[in-house]
């Protein structure tokens, strides 16, 4: 039986069961046993963790941007081996996908939140000086719990991801609930963090991992007393009852739950580019076997010969295209129950729509269709996420009908809407955009939403049930370490007592500070 | 029966019910009487609420400054009025207090989050030139839900205080959920309010007020799918129960709920000043006879002759100052339960403790005081809030006593450190400030918690269960207007389809935008 990370040591889980991941391309098991954890091993990483945020609070913030640099360089070191176990345990391609696309991201995270942890402009530090009230983000009391999703298994891990390096980069100890469908990949990643953690000289249980517990164990663990918060990507059912108990222990939960990020293609784009548009909506319905939270699952056009066209071209594409596999066992199951809904719904198979007997964790590359009158009858359930390579059309009998259904999108990741290059589209593109303004966090223009780059700007966040917040986002430095922090207000506090941040001096070259309201270096 | 104001029409509401305010002087009831609204005014709130919220973002946000302009123009005219009708209603005083303390805080509210609402900083927009993307604060879509409290009635009141400012600042329409012990207050400030917003031209349903609904129709409110937030500023029992509604739907809620605000006099600062500070203690529990969120209810000092002799001057001072009255029945009960409490769970009273009979609503300036180990038998228990004149001093053996009673404090508004001027106390004090920062929101050195500055670096909030999240503040702006605020993300969108603080061209003379990594007002 594996190992699990605790309080600075890899030791025995005190066990409840344990558990094997697959191979999603043959669906064979794959050797290692992994611990299912007892909810003393839950207590023992929230006891060690709770000590470590103390610890880590006399810590100089250099030495956790040298732990995060430092874990980013093993990764960089290590990224054939931990690419080729990824690839293994998810069936993701080492190449184009783990180690060329997404490891790179996630070393750039790393080294973009010890840059955060560095410059501490994150912290936004306030200053009125005629009242002496000094105001700045800091760490949190306990560690932040991550739970990283099955589709992300380096960018999302709860051990190395955004939310990690988030978590870390505001100063607390995280706590990782590695995903049951990668737990090599996670004990591969936990391994170099916690060589970084010694290396550098952090408190022992600055990262700490374990691999599964049991439902009501997750929920002790996000509720508990000494926990700091919990940043969770995964399922809308799992998520909501993290969030219920979090909630009801009052303490911070982000999630990222679901999304069918609406692609809007307007009258004259589909004139002016069908078939680009159909190349870039396969290619990102496609992308990752469409195991993105930012899949496009929901595309809306409006009737007529050109959008009859459009159907044509994007089944032919659907057909032409390989068939990636799927995560896991799960996956293929949670896809066909989202078809079966979306057809009982009053949606049409155009293409796929079956599980692939005999071929690892494969479904058909899926296409449904549906016209705006049915949606408008079952919008919620036209909504059901179909989580994998499949993407519903509703084709709306006019354009009124399409801004009708863009005022009727749940609260989503992202929005799409392609116009015509030209003017031709702009006024029920404003109607459009201004529907969906309040119901996506990120809107686009003529791009699909599957590429999240991690700038400052990015907001990987949406209204609820997209998220639980809509003011926060999990993937873009500095806006994604404030969830992890409180804010903390000094008032007439002696100027030696105050953290370096919020001192008369600026000391640190890149530290921006509003001062009497104004943005300054000095 | 006075009438509610809905969608731009003061008009009768469906009442359940009615009531009647008091005279907490007198204790005699007065003469208006004010509906308990159904279901069906809820709703017809709500549904003005969210078409106002669709029509605000066609408003030019310069109108939204020049109503709370506006707005306080006409508070400041009526400031002879307004203030008898909430002196009446409230007992607190017109001089020093009503007039000229509170109502000129509340139209400096008002008018800062004007100025926000001009320069448009709060929306902090970042931009990344390099992959265009762009991204900004923008308002939620429906109506912001104001609870006021009873102890402010102007600068916490839902239809004028800080949080209907933060949210109308932002961009959203305010449903006031007026407090039932001040109904005519509020009404002249809704009559004031709607009459700028008729002037100005803002979309009628901006401002909203109801008086009273049914515990169940409140939860419904904070639940309904048209709504877009909600604040709250009252008890924790009734917090708690709009929490736990507002979460399961996803909707965000802002809560002040519960505060002892922990004051630690340490043995330096007692040598040096304890007259002084005895002052200073006693002038803070018995402002607005104690009953302010940031009331020191909470003291602790460390046993020996000097806090003997401490005590000794603070009940004199208690026993000589005159007994405010407090705001209503309710209060004087709860504060009576409270001290209950308290006694039961081991404390003393030192001076105090009973409600004075009539004589309208008063209770004894009241101190209770108990052993450090006492508290560390029962420290939530003791850490009951008693919300009015009255505190808790908590006697610990020794320095080290103190250290592990302060990390033994609940989520607080804020926490006060009294030391030696010079450096006798340097070491302790560190000690305690080190387990008060995560548990208070605003920590304060040789100053008592009660004065709230409206200044940007203000934080008045706190971790759970003194509020619901620790990164926000209900005061101090342009922070406490992201409450109310969605983050809005543009991923290649066009310059012309992009929002005024997000074109290249910055054209507003004193928009701060984060561009590429650097704070710029160019």
């Amino acid at each position: 039986m594996e190992k699990i990370l605790v309080d600075g040591e890899w030791r025995a889980a005190e066990s409840t069961g344990s558990f094997k991941a697959i191979d999603p391309n043959t669906g064979e098991t794959l050797d290692h046993e992994y611990p299912v954890s007892s909810r003393a091993d839950v207590d023992a990483v929230l006891a060690a963790g709770l000590r470590a945020s103390h610890e880590l609070r006399g810590v100089a913030r250099e030495k956790v941007a040298r732990f995060l640099e430092r874990y980013a360089d093993l990764v960089d070191e290590r990224q054939d081996q931990i690419s080729e176990a990824a690839s293994l345990e998810t069936a993701l391609p080492v190449s184009p996908r783990l180690k060329d696309v997404e490891l790179p991201r996630t070393t750039d995270q790393l080294r973009q939140a010890a840059a955060a942890a560095r410059d501490r402009s994150w912290t936004l530090p306030t200053i009125d000086t005629a009242s002496n009230i000094r105001s700045m983000f800091g760490p949190l009391e306990g560690a932040v719990v991550v739970f990283g999703p099955n589709n992300f298994p380096f960018a999302f891990n709860g051990v190395a991801g955004g939310d990690f390096a988030a978590a870390i980069g505001a100063g607390n100890p995280v706590i990782a609930k590695a995903h049951p469908s990668h737990p090599r990949t996670s004990q591969m990643l936990a391994e170099a963090a916690f060589e970084a953690v010694e290396e550098v000289g952090l408190p022992a249980a600055t990262v700490q991992m374990i691999y599964r517990t049991s439902h009501a164990d997750g929920e002790y663990l996000v509720s508990h007393p000494s926990v700091a918060a919990t940043g969770y990507t995964g399922s809308r059912s799992a998520a909501l009852k993290l969030k219920a108990a979090a909630d009801r222990a009052g303490k911070p939960i982000y999630l990222e739950m679901s999304s069918v990020n609406p692609v809007f293609v307007l009258p004259g784009s589909l004139s002016e580019r069908a078939e680009a548009i159909a190349d870039e909506l396969t290619g990102s319905v496609l992308l990752g076997t469409g195991q993105f939270c930012t899949c496009p699952g929901f595309v809306v056009a409006q009737a007529g010969e050109e959008t009859d066209s459009f159907v044509t071209l994007l089944r032919e594409r659907m057909e032409k295209a390989g068939v990636g596999a799927l995560l896991g066992v799960g996956v293929v199951e949670g896809l066909g129950e989202s078809v079966e809904t979306l057809v009982n719904a009053g949606a049409e198979l155009v293409v796929g729509g079956t599980a692939l007997e005999g071929q690892g964790c494969r479904f058909q590359n899926t296409l449904l269709r549906t016209s705006g009158r049915e949606f408008l009858g079952a919008p919620e359930k036209l909504q059901t996420e179909a989580f994998g390579n499949c993407s519903l059309l509703v084709v709306a009998e006019d354009a009124d009908q399409m801004v009708t259904i863009a005022g009727l999108i749940e609260g989503s990741l992202t929005g799409s809407i392609y116009s015509h290059t030209g003017g031709d589209d702009d006024a029920l593109c404003a109607d459009i955009a201004d529907r969906l303004r309040t119901r996506v966090g990120r809107l686009l223009n003529d791009k699909m939403p599957t590429g999240v780059a991690v700038v400052p700007s990015m907001n990987h966040g949406g209204p609820y049930p997209a998220t639980g917040h809509p003011g926060f986002t999990s993937v873009g430095i500095p806006a994604s370490l404030r969830r992890f922090a409180m804010l903390e207000c000094y008032d007439n506090v002696r100027e030696q007592r105050l953290p370096p941040e919020l001192r008369d001096e600026n000391t640190t070259a890149d530290l921006w500070r509003l001062v009497d309201g104004r943005w300054t270096l000095s």
